[in-house]
């Protein structure tokens, strides 16, 4: 339709380009302004600003870029972390290690120190310090009488199962597999080299092996059975363990009869999913479990379901770590499918343990952590002759910290180092716990473990592989926290 | 000159305002083209790139806000420290607390840690930690050979003076000040409330009151030597305390003289100014100090200056804090005159020491950190009859942690936790520690400390009054970490 006007006019006399000046104040001819004049004009305004535009978009990006997304689904979440500011001239030490994610990481200051935490819009908890080996906190009302009741019921409807069947399987084949001599095996057991097995050696053994917890008295009693130990002097030679078969002890044990409370745990147990359409409050759940934690969404939404845990009168679990130490070769539970490689060794990453107490316990119960803070760990040193810090069923009282199971209480740890650059290091040995046994009335507790993969280059390529599926799917998702902020209000 | 000519066109035609459409579009008569349309354009154009100019300034000042200045002189400085990201919703506990400047407090990850850290133009040092409690490191090589042999020089080239005087003054004056009765002090003694004063009730308070450091063996001898303890049992009543005037033991020990291993502390000292004009040796060490604690240049420079220690063959320091805990009422010796209040508590507000060890000691001289990593303090527990855990000329190899003296050695602790809001907190218990006699040879070391008040807005009011006339001084100033770089490499 309408054409612009710029070639209709005559253009004889050559103006130079004129500055971007205010507009009143241009000298054109007026015999040529409308057409030439103010097109340069608008010409002029619309490269600036173009110009402009883009000098500031970049502006924008390299200003925030790396502090931007914080708390996003993707692995590109950034978050300065506990990270410490590299002042003046300080370059980090390792300058090729660039990671997207830092995990940040509680303050604990002290043993007994109070520290204010918002975790449902309008109330605040208070969160103290209980150790710092392991960094260990406890938060009352973390949850309401209603929602431990929601948990249980849920639990129940599921139907729980045995924590740790009476006759591991799988046993004897392992033995095959690894076609071990008597010698070798002697030689294994003997940790310290001494060639004699001592008790504690025998009990570490058969607990980490067949779940089996014997105690002295359980051993000397097998000796006296098997007729194993043949001078009495309480430790086995390395030709008095060639005498033994393989399976002699568990042979032996079966034919007696091992009892539940025999067992390194005595307790019923079921898993409850938290992701979209789970109930409300296993949802509400987890979302406080992120603002507790602090952790990336993204890290907490791919992370193990909730562990609903049912302990009977007399029920117990004895000292244990919930996830294990990290060689070069181990692998993760959860990253395997990203990992790529098959490996002996593997755990499950857990790095921060959130456990619910979900009832009141009338007596026993407690949540023991035998060497918090302790100033050294040594494992050795654990099982004495007289006292036997991990058995949770004799010895709860002689442990470090003991925690009473509060209804809605939440104690949450650490089960890892930081790694000193943001990220996940090595295992906290100090986090070992267990659970006190009931002495009377009946137990619920509820797990939430957040898995990281110390290999942080695992843990991303698991992110990206699951998250890509994901995308598509139902759009009803329950990640926007304002959405489901007012839901919460609502309940 | 030129006038705009929107109005010297006849307007017969009212075209309705156009949206801002591509410019090609706009439904313009050809007679009024030139004036009215191009000039719409022109106006639409530039409202939109000066709203969008206004938008991105202000995305870009809410984006970068909380971010920008990582490290500078003034108080305003910012870092992000060791303050965990806030994720999501979750607001800081505390909305009314907004500070400027957080200290960055290093991570000691767990006993034995290892980390790089860059104190030198193309060196890279090894930080291990030693303890979490109080949270100490230990860097190797933080000076040269060289660099130790000037330190000690310049001390003696200023002279060393005794470190504490055999006879405290002032002491008489504060007893009459205070007018106790001797049923008043006796309470103040009696800290275990059981109306007798125990030999450690005894002995705490004559290490902090004479600065006479008596042992048991000691106050037996006073006992004998005044008939205090009538009765025999070791004890004094308040009856038998109200037979000894006021000055009794001091008298005594008068009488008998006074040796100087008997004395807190026993060393001679000088103070060697680090700022401007000083040695280079003496700040650069000042500038390393800066990188390793990286804490913000203005905190370091207005702190005290370096102090020379000489440890002659049986010199010790028995176990103290470097500085004191913090009440409300508390003032710190390096605020006071911004105070604006007087106190009668007053401590040196040392958040951080760092000791350097300036040569090697031939035998004994280590530094002691009695209670490192104790699970607990209790100050009682520290003096029981067999063993004084302070005594660092008799009780040295009982502590829980000592570092052997090596040249060109560094080790620093943190006096104070945090608050968890980045800033200064409650003292260290933990930090306890002391010189253990030298049992051959010279010991010489030097102490930095940076002081830092633990009430923020007294800090900053100091800094600001102090930094003030600064500004105004030689322009030759040596804070300018690049033109100090390249000088140290000159070296």
């Amino acid at each position: 339709m309408m054409e612009p006007q710029e070639n209709t006019n005559d253009d004889t006399a050559p103006s130079p380009a004129p500055p971007p000046l205010p507009r009143e104040r241009i000298p054109v001819q007026k015999g040529s302004v409308c057409s030439r004049s103010y097109f340069m004009v608008v010409m002029v305004f619309f490269h600036v600003y173009v110009l402009n535009v883009i000098a500031l978009l970049l502006y924008v990006h390299y200003n925030s870029g790396s502090e931007e997304g914080r708390s996003s689904r993707d692995f590109s979440s950034r978050s300065s972390g506990h990270k410490v500011a590299e002042p003046l001239d300080t370059q980090p030490p390792d300058p090729g290690f660039t990671r997207k994610m830092h995990l940040p990481r509680l303050e604990g200051i002290r043993v007994g120190h109070v520290q204010k935490v918002s975790l449902v819009p309008g109330k605040v908890h208070e969160m103290k310090t209980l150790s710092l080996k392991p960094l260990l906190f406890e938060i009352p009302h973390f949850l309401s009488d209603e929602e431990c009741a929601v948990v249980m019921r849920l639990a129940q409807l599921k139907g729980l199962m045995e924590s740790q069947v009476m006759v591991p399987e799988g046993q004897e084949e392992l033995n095959q597999q690894l076609n071990l001599s008597p010698e070798e095996i002697f030689h294994l057991l003997d940790l310290n080299q001494d060639g004699q097995l001592q008790q504690h050696e025998i009990l570490t053994h058969s607990r980490v092996r067949d779940g089996i917890w014997l105690t002295p008295e359980n051993l000397r009693e097998i000796y006296a059975g098997l007729n194993a130990d043949q001078d009495g002097n309480g430790l086995l030679s390395l030709e008095e363990f060639g005498q033994l078969s393989s399976d002699a002890f568990q042979r032996f044990l079966f034919q007696r009869g091992v009892k539940r409370s025999q067992l390194v745990r005595n307790s019923r147990h079921t898993w409850l999913y938290q992701g979209q359409g789970a109930h409300q409050v296993l949802r509400e759940l987890r979302n406080r479990v992120m603002r507790l934690t602090r952790l990336p969404p993204s890290l907490v939404e791919l992370s193990e379901p909730l562990q609903v845990v049912r302990y009977e009168q007399g029920g117990h679990y004895h000292a244990h770590h919930d996830s294990g130490p990290v060689y070069p070769e181990t692998t993760c539970t959860h990253t395997l499918l990203a990992a790529n490689t098959t490996s002996p060794f593997q755990t499950s990453c857990r790095y921060i343990t959130v456990l619910f107490y979900l009832n009141n316990v009338e007596e026993g119960g407690e949540t023991t952590f035998p060497v918090a803070d302790n100033r050294t760990y040594e494992e050795v040193s654990l099982i004495q002759n007289d006292v036997d810090l991990l058995d949770t069923r004799r010895h709860c009282d002689k442990g470090n910290l003991r925690v009473k199971p509060t209804r809605g209480t939440a104690v949450f740890w650490y089960n890892y180092l930081s790694d000193g650059r943001g990220w996940v290091g090595e295992q906290d040995e100090y986090s070992l716990h267990g659970g006190c046994v009931v002495t009377r009335g009946i137990k619920w507790v509820a797990n939430n473990w957040i898995n990281v993969d110390p290999d942080y280059h695992r843990q991303a390529r698991y992110q990206q592989l699951v998250s890509q599926p994901e995308e598509t799917q139902d759009p009803q998702t329950d990640t926007n926290p304002e959405q489901y902020t007012d839901t919460h209000q609502d309940l």
